[in-house]
């Protein structure tokens, strides 16, 4: 049986005089609050305060990159306990947590194995490493402690010293479970963010009937495109008021474009109303990114950009098991043409913040940094999904600052669902940010006491900035 | 006169607590046989076992990276000996050698420096590093250790501790060698891997002639697509019977599609019979690949593919030499949209494995990985040919693990035609993956025991299971 | 206030063996002159001799690295002495130094701090960092020594130990600064190179008076397509009897072609007296890029490409402060298809030298690497502009060397018009170079010998060799 350790230099460079250095710059920065402005954490959790179910239902099911790295190698879903579209799962959490203990090796390299491993180590004390002869311990264990007052979803934000957490919601949304959350008077800073895909993307499922939902939860006539512009400054404002300071967009590709008031009048009476043509829902995404860009100089709401996934590349496993099941795949993106409209209009505004996130590192050294290295609306996002790993993060540092700097970036988001994981995720990004920068000052290309700066400023300073927070 | 020396740290992190590691994880895997699933040597050298000819028509002359790096810096192809397009090279062959000779610091920081050098070491003993002063000596060794029994093909093989070798055959070989070679009683195991492209591809020079020719060795009625798709089934059984587990496919770009089979018909009868558009020769590879995954899911066997090369790109050297002599040159490829139909079909099939091969190593992480990391049927083959190199492998495992993991991987293939070059090649894939590993170790992100495992894998274990050998 | 320093060490590699190795390359070559063949510097600097007006006129105003970072923060470029298009500038000099100084902190991590650093350092001899506290002695230091005569053009030049410096100038230049300098007797050699875009590309502004220019300048008949390629004859004659070695092309993209004699005087007749069409400004420049590489093979001069850049990507700060204002944005581009009707033609030339530049790091192995490694007219131009920095330099080297060796590279150039920077920038070069060379000795993948012989020919011997200097 393997012990379970936690190196406390790991992700440092090898080297010692440089890992030095990053040790330095990382124990300054390593019990900051976090601050995590972007996130996909469930706020009933927070609301109603239960205790999670099981070990199974906390760390597998609804990690997209533990079950697809299992499926990937053999493992069918089903035995995972992911639940058939619109079912239940039927499978046994214990035997699911078998499965995946006797493949933990697959993660070996992986940031779910960073992220895992801390998380069993600092939040359930194991010692020992994960796999076939240590599940069952692991399993009693964990499924234990979730029962213990301190295990509960409020307790953990506690204490994992989270300043500041945002969820993303729909303008659907009622926001019950903020509100709640508010009502409670508990202290934990739970924001939302507004994500308004499902009534600006007429490829959505089900976008005719959310634009008549969205009239109706906003009171606002809906058959017109002004009416629907209405509806969207009415709910951002209710959003606002709610606490939230961000709007969030994930595109298929960040395409921009602006269109006459004629014609977008009848683009809108089209996509609401009849069979949405793909060319059609392309043009509408692309109009209201510009639009969104606006609604944000106007009310100061902060815009994220997540484009550049195919979205649901396997059918069969789509129409068995539905979406966000591991089988989104990035896709090259342009950045440069793309968001020409938008910037035309809005990219020079000191009032717009529009932060980029992609899944194409190429564009880092191409496109990005060049582009938020002159726009004073952009800034560019920390890397996204798959790159939010530690060679992710030290490849995306080396392309982008020697063009960008470090000022036109937004420090870390987690943008996660697995809420046990952000603390760990925050503390790869702390760490790789320290390595980073423990190279630049041992190549003498910095002083320490800049690094530090730019270290407190990375982990705490850009991100309460960029997101008002 | 510079020694040639070998260092035995050659390869690993400077950093010498990393370099440690790293040589330690090498020691484990130095001496394992080697595995060699994919590559173009000639089966006629094991077969005849007869002596290489002469320094130049072992080492130059068939050896494309040599030859096109002295090409690109002046040197005229004709005198490094390369034969006219159907005719003989009448360049005296240590000429050839001196030329060579005198320009071997062009190769400096290529990796074909590091396979000559260790070729030049290790099997021809020699100690002095090869220029113009040493050009004649050099010859001379090689020459006449060329005329000794220990250096026939056979010697070499067993010297090598080879434990697999494959070779590279059309559907129309007959192979006799490899017959010849199983009759002859020598116990080296040289298998064949069933590689159709002349007569999947439309555009393959003398498509038509090939077709007829398929049907006559397979004794089927090849005036139908039906006839066609069986004379496959009874020609891969043959290769099977001969030992082959695998099937490799090289394209101008991955693109698949499945067609109705009336549409197929008339497409096959099409690109049989009349005069071939670009764009039927592209449905018809595109549709024959998804078929040849039907087929691999059917008999079980390994499907290759290395697509995103521009064949041929200088077409006044191709009509005065021919094909493979160093004018192909990688173009950007996309997997995610190309591989859809095929995937859409059989990527969830646990009987299907194929592996990608790419010269384009921004798909790495953006498409590859994810792709791999996803469905069962994908696995992710070693860096292609320019990438295959310490740095072009040191990116591949940094790009592609923290996604795909290292499971999804197939270990090492050298893919070649120069012979002496395998065990260089494959120590220096050993020396490359110990280095990587060596990294996670010393960053902590691994245990060691667990690196020599996954050095163990990536050595031997995934290249046998992954090709069934 | 922190002290200004530069590490000895600086931008080599942290490991204390490797960074020996780097030191000991870096002293043979640190002291070489600096060969500087392409370049915007002002020809009548050296000419008149006059000396720079103040520290924002010299470092701020001209280098749109820095005001670009500046801008992207939020600082419009009125305040920093940016003239309006075909205006002056009304901002107090001290005023725009002391909005720089106090953000000097953005340019962390860029090179623009290594080069700002470095000129302040060694020229002004600067011994305490940058900052708001500090911008008024800077200011007042360099102003003061500005009007020192050894702080004049030419005594720079010597000071700085350049042995060549190239400038660039269009074809309808009249090369008065050039003839001036010569007269003058001073012995600084300043030479220019051919850019004839403004007469090449229909789509620059202008074009139309440009070529009747072009035929007055020339006394040719340009109403012809012959008689405007003989005037391109007549005035490459000129600009080579003034010492150009080289030519240069600066284009949208890659793309070339070559039409039938027929076409291309149609072509000609519209793009010089009718309405242009993209399409004909597109099939104009390519043909243009072929035409011009036949006359290099004619006339011996080296050609050299810079394409992939999206020019004035931001309208509104076009329209207010014209071109080069720091919005010119990389994209991706394809030179396998793009170049191969030029390659098809003089690929195999051994008369031409094609030096090609991109801004697309994605090239570098995927195509620049292959298809310099194979034709003999190509070269790979150091990395360029966003790339000119040492991470930039590292991945060019790390991603082209292995394919393409370090033969088929041409050494440093330094782009830029910031005069001062030019010790700087080669300075960065040359410890990248020596920090490439000592991992590949210190891996013992060449011996250290061997990367003295290189180190030199990147600094010295294959610029001189490139460029026929």
């Amino acid at each position: 049986m393997a012990a379970l350790t936690l190196h406390p230099d790991r992700l440092f460079p090898p080297d010692e005089a440089t890992r030095a250095i990053a040790r330095r710059l990382y124990d300054r920065i390593a019990s900051l609050p976090i601050i995590s402005p972007h996130g996909h954490t469930n706020p009933a959790w927070f609301a109603g305060n239960e205790p999670f179910e099981n070990p199974a239902e906390l760390l597998i099911i609804p990690d997209h990159y533990v079950f697809r790295m299992l499926m990937s190698t053999g493992v069918p879903l089903e035995s995972l306990g992911i639940p058939p579209a619109g079912g239940r799962s039927t499978a046994d959490p214990r035997a699911v947590w078998r499965l995946f203990a006797a493949r933990y090796h697959l993660f070996r390299g992986t940031p779910s194995r960073l992220w895992l491993d801390w998380v069993f180590y600092y939040v359930f004390g194991l010692r020992s490493r994960l796999d076939a002869a240590t599940a069952d311990h692991y399993y009693d264990v964990i499924d234990t402690r979730l029962k213990a007052p301190e295990f509960r979803p409020r307790a953990l934000f506690e204490q994992f010293n989270i300043e500041v957490l945002t969820t993303t919601e729909s303008p659907l949304d009622t926001l019950e479970h903020h509100a709640s959350i508010r009502r409670s008077g508990w202290g934990g800073r739970i924001l939302t963010a507004y994500r308004p895909d499902n009534v600006t993307n007429p490829e959505s499922p089900g976008f005719q009937e959310a634009i008549r939902a969205f009239g109706a939860v906003t009171g606002q006539d809906v058959t017109t495109f002004s009416g629907y512009m209405q509806a969207h400054r009415v709910r951002r404002a209710f959003f606002r008021a709610m606490g939230a300071t961000s709007t969030d967009h994930g595109h298929p590709d960040p395409f921009t474009t602006w269109l006459p008031a004629e014609a977008v009048e009848a683009l809108y009476r089209r996509v609401t109303t009849g069979t949405v043509t793909p060319e059609d829902a392309r043009l509408f995404r692309g109009h209201m990114l510009t639009e969104m860009a606006g609604l944000s100089a106007e009310d100061g709401m902060v815009m994220q950009l997540h484009a550049g996934v195919f979205r649901n590349h396997n059918p069969s496993l789509f129409a068995r098991f539905g979406a966000d099941k591991g089988a989104d795949i990035p896709v090259a993106v342009d950045f440069v043409h793309a968001l020409k409209p938008l910037l035309d209009q809005w990219g020079n505004d000191p009032r717009l913040t529009l932060i980029l996130f992609t899944l194409d590192e190429t564009t880092f050294s191409r496109e990005l940094a060049p582009l938020a290295g002159h726009y004073p609306a952009l800034r560019l996002g920390p890397p996204w999904w798959f790159l939010d790993s530690p060679d992710g993060m030290a490849r995306f540092r080396a392309a982008a600052t020697e063009t960008a700097g470090f000022y036109n970036t937004v420090g870390f988001n987690d943008d996660t669902r697995a809420f046990l994981s952000i603390p760990a995720r925050h503390d790869v990004a702390r760490r790789a940010d320290a390595a980073y920068l423990a190279r630049l000052v041992a190549e003498h290309r910095i002083g320490e006491d800049e690094a530090e700066e730019i270290a407190h400023d990375l982990t705490y300073g850009l991100v309460k900035k960029a997101y008002q927070l």
